[in-house]
């Protein structure tokens, strides 16, 4: 990515955060991740990705420390991908970009690709992203954004529309 | 975007959405207007980013359906962008992101670059993505898929490491 050095640079975590995650194959490699893909192969399989292209995105994915490279066979050496905590805590990211496919972009006439089943309560569900102090739905209208340090973060309210 | 036909053709919620928002700058854009920007100028104050670059992003957010342009000025005519609200509903997305790299991108040593604060509750807050049936957080161990056409989907469980 041709913007790599500048967003890190930014004191805004969104912007650090693309600059680690912010490429299309490298969510996609972590939703195959999610979904129980460990493997080269297995990701060579599930994704149209040039290998070379799938190569150079795990390797910044660990170097990243989003996923970690563990020996699963030693003649021949074979190693497999597993999350680190770190990428584990993607996981609400990616099925909030899911949520938001499902309802703005699937075709018309169809169902969504997927429907996720929360194990825990045994419904069927989709990602909410909800206030960490009082459970409610964050909308635009309702945060408020105070800079915690320098000049470059505007303290205006979020956009109403 | 070299991958932009074959990721909105995947039978997959993430990557039709990666396919409209997976760049880098198209997230920024939406997180300053989230912010509160809505001109030209204001984003190309905001971002390190260059004009015709700029441009492109934000052409594709108003082909997209996530930004409106709506004239603010008849003499000479000028416009603004808007959000949709498909494009509202992309906050949470932002959220999401902003909270990852707030826990675990954030140099050491240093705060969050900025603190969300909830104006319902009134508590510094961040973004939870949470099961929209039972409200408690979703894990990648708890949560199962079932495909709604095709074989592409697997129906494994998640990944629980």
């Amino acid at each position: 990515m041709t913007t790599r050095t500048s967003l890190a640079d930014l004191p805004c975590s969104v912007a650090r955060t693309l600059d680690l995650i912010g490429d299309a194959w490298t969510v996609l490699i972590l939703r195959d991740v999610f979904y129980g893909r460990r493997r080269f192969s297995e990701f060579a399989d599930s994704l149209p990705i040039a290998r070379n292209v799938l190569t150079h995105r795990l390797n910044a994915l660990v170097a990243a420390g989003i996923l970690r490279k563990v020996a699963y066979q030693e003649r021949p050496l074979r190693h497999e991908y597993r999350l680190t905590d770190a990428g584990r805590d993607l996981f609400g990211v990616v099925l909030a970009l899911a949520r938001w496919g499902d309802q703005h972009i699937t075709p018309a006439g169809q169902p969504a690709p997927v429907t996720f089943v929360h194990a825990v309560c045994g419904h069927d569900t989709h990602a909410e992203v909800v206030c960490a102090a009082c459970g409610e739905r964050l909308e635009p209208r309702d945060v408020r954004v105070r800079p915690n340090f320098g000049q470059d973060v505007p303290a205006v309210a979020l956009a109403q529309d």
